[in-house]
Parts: C-alpha cells; sequence; structure tokens
C-alpha cells in the first residue's frame, strides 16, 4: 500500500488521517512537488490528472482523495466510516461532493493563493469560503457530525481545508459550531495533525 | 418519489436519465428557478446549498447530483450502475468527483456565463473545460466507457455537461473518442435527451 503524498496537501492528509484513524500501515512516498515530478510522465501514467493523492494497493491506481478515501473506508473500515446501505452511503455522498466542490474552491483556493503563490482570483474564494463556513456552521449548529450521527468520511474529506483556512486569509471565529467539531475531529483515538490546521 | 428539477440543468438532468435508464416512476416537481424559488426559506429547509436537484424518497432528502446518483444505483439498480466492491466503487467514484469539480468548474461554469448570464471569469471556465475535454479524450481513446468496461454512474454524472459544451462556447469537434463515447450513451437503452445535447 503506497500513498503519493505532499505534507501540506489536505488533500493527502485526508488520507493519512483515514488510515490512522484505521492503524493501516502504508508507505508514504513523498513526492517532489516543488520540483514539478508531478508534471512529469512518469506521474501522469499514474494520475493524468496530474494531482496529488494518489493512492496504490494490490494492483489499484487510484487519484482524487473522495475516491482514496471511499476505496479505504470500504475495503478495511466495514461500515465504521461509509455506510453500505443506500440512504447512509448518500448522506456522506453528499458532503464528498461538497468537499471536492465547495470547499476545495473555496477555503482550499484561498490558501493556494495565499501559501503557494497560486493566480487566481482570491477574493472570490475567500466570499465562497466565508458562505461555505456559514452553511456547516448552520448544519452543525445542533449536530455533532456532519451524518449520521458519528464520525465518518464525510468529516474527514471536509475538515482539513476548513480548519486550514486561515492559512487562506480567511478567520474561522466567527463559526463556533465549526470551531466545536474540529475539536472532536481532533479528539477522536488515533488522530494525526498537520502543520497550520486551526 | 419527487425530483425537484429545472428543465435545462445538466444536473438534475443526470437523475432524470439514470431513472429512465432504470424505467423508475417518479413525480418531476418543476422548480421556479427564474422566479427565485430556489432562494425560498421554504426551499432551504429541503436544500441550505439552495441547488437543484433535490430528490425526495421514502422520507429521505438528498442534494447534489452525484449523491442522488449513487442513491438511486445502490438502492434500485443493484450492481448495474454501481459496483459494491471496494476497487469498483472507488473507481466510479473517482469521476463523481471530476464531475462536481473539474467538469462544474469547466463546461457547466461556461454554459451558465453564456446561457444564463452568469457573472463569472468565462475566459477561464473555456480553458479548463478544453483541458478536461482533453483528458477524458485520453482516456476514452481506447476504452468504451470511463470504468470497469460498462456504462456506469461515473458515464452519467460526467456525460451532461461536457455535451452541452457547444452551449457554453466550447465545441467539441477535436474530441473525437469524447463525441464517440456521447454516442455510446445516446444509444443505451432508455436513453431521453434533453435540448442543447451535441
Amino acid at each position: 500500500m503506497e500513498l503519493y503524498d505532499l505534507e501540506p496537501s489536505g488533500n493527502c492528509y485526508k488520507i493519512r488521517l483515514l488510515l490512522a484513524f484505521l492503524g493501516i500501515d502504508y508507505e508514504l512516498k513523498s513526492v517532489d512537488f516543488m520540483g514539478g515530478e508531478h508534471k512529469t510522465d512518469r506521474f501522469a501514467e499514474m494520475n493524468p490528472f496530474r494531482e496529488l493523492p494518489v493512492f496504490k494497493d494490490d494492483g489499484l491506481v487510484l487519484r482524487d482523495s473522495q475516491a482514496i478515501l471511499v476505496y479505504v473506508a470500504r475495503k478495511y473500515g466495514g461500515d465504521a466510516w461509509l455506510p453500505t446501505a443506500p440512504d447512509g452511503l448518500a448522506r456522506v455522498m453528499q458532503w464528498l461532493s461538497t468537499a471536492a466542490n465547495d470547499v476545495a474552491r473555496g477555503a482550499n483556493d484561498a490558501r493556494l493563493h495565499d501559501k503557494f503563490g497560486y493566480e487566481l482570483d482570491v477574493e472570490q474564494a475567500r466570499r465562497k469560503a466565508h458562505h461555505v463556513l456559514e452553511l456547516f456552521d448552520e448544519h452543525l449548529n445542533d449536530r455533532d457530525w456532519l451524518e449520521l450521527g458519528r464520525s465518518t468520511i464525510a468529516d474527514i474529506a471536509c475538515f482539513p481545508y476548513l480548519a486550514l483556512a486561515p492559512e487562506g486569509g480567511v478567520p474561522i471565529d466567527d463559526y463556533p459550531a465549526v470551531r466545536a467539531w474540529i475539536g472532536r475531529i481532533k479528539a477522536l483515538p488515533g488522530f494525526v495533525p498537520m502543520s497550520g490546521l486551526a
């Protein structure tokens, strides 16, 4: 089992976090992102989208952090992190789309601009980030977890870039329910941190 | 079973298409999008993200087209449109993320600008759309379907906005493998069209 990884990537961190919660050993392959290793043909053979993370297990090569969470949760986690029943599976799936779209194009984009110099409309990204944080804060106002009354990969998929939002000029002080939820995730057995988490 | 729907929405069309392939009867609830019905409190109670589609079944209320595809496929389609095994499930999941992110922020955004007057950076959206179309064209060059050698909800999730790309000033003439794939989807038993499809 190999994770092609970049330490400051919240998308890579999602996978490290789930593997830590499940107590699974794996090989961490650090990719020289600054040196452009992800732009090489060798990397594109693993992932034509030239993005991290990439996960290899038993001959399978997967791209996309949400897809890798689904794979690891289903293969090694039983029903603990991802339900098999249609309604529970779909409830979790809603937040995997939110992670891939709204969270990525808001808080993640703002951080890519501020921390890594990406050229993008950072004001628009920050507006989106705050809008999404408002929706999360309202949703979490009377819930401990995003769905099903327990921690699932929905929480793991959405948590990193919301907790990293201050690194993109998006303070989260005004979102108490989001901050309490971040605290609950950090208190889960097996939790591992990454640098920059609020 | 109720689908809160907007005819010209590719995201709503995904659900109509899967339900048609499965031969499932449902109630179509047309939402007065131009009149701002999705901005009302009553709509926000169903979907705080105030987006379409919304799907109701048996007391469950789901937002997000990808999540609804997962639900319908798993509950009513057996393994036909979404595998249960971890590797197949995750392979399909990769493309649901691509639909929620790359396809949405490329071809879909360009069409939102041109057809519905959304204020956004249409040149950037068109560049993203062509980049994604190149990746799809390469992937489909030696494959009939996105994954598993058969039609799945991966194809249903990605197909509408790529086939609607010309409505956003993104011609698809230079992507022969994508056009052949669109033709295969259109030839599936039970296929229903929507207006504007290439």
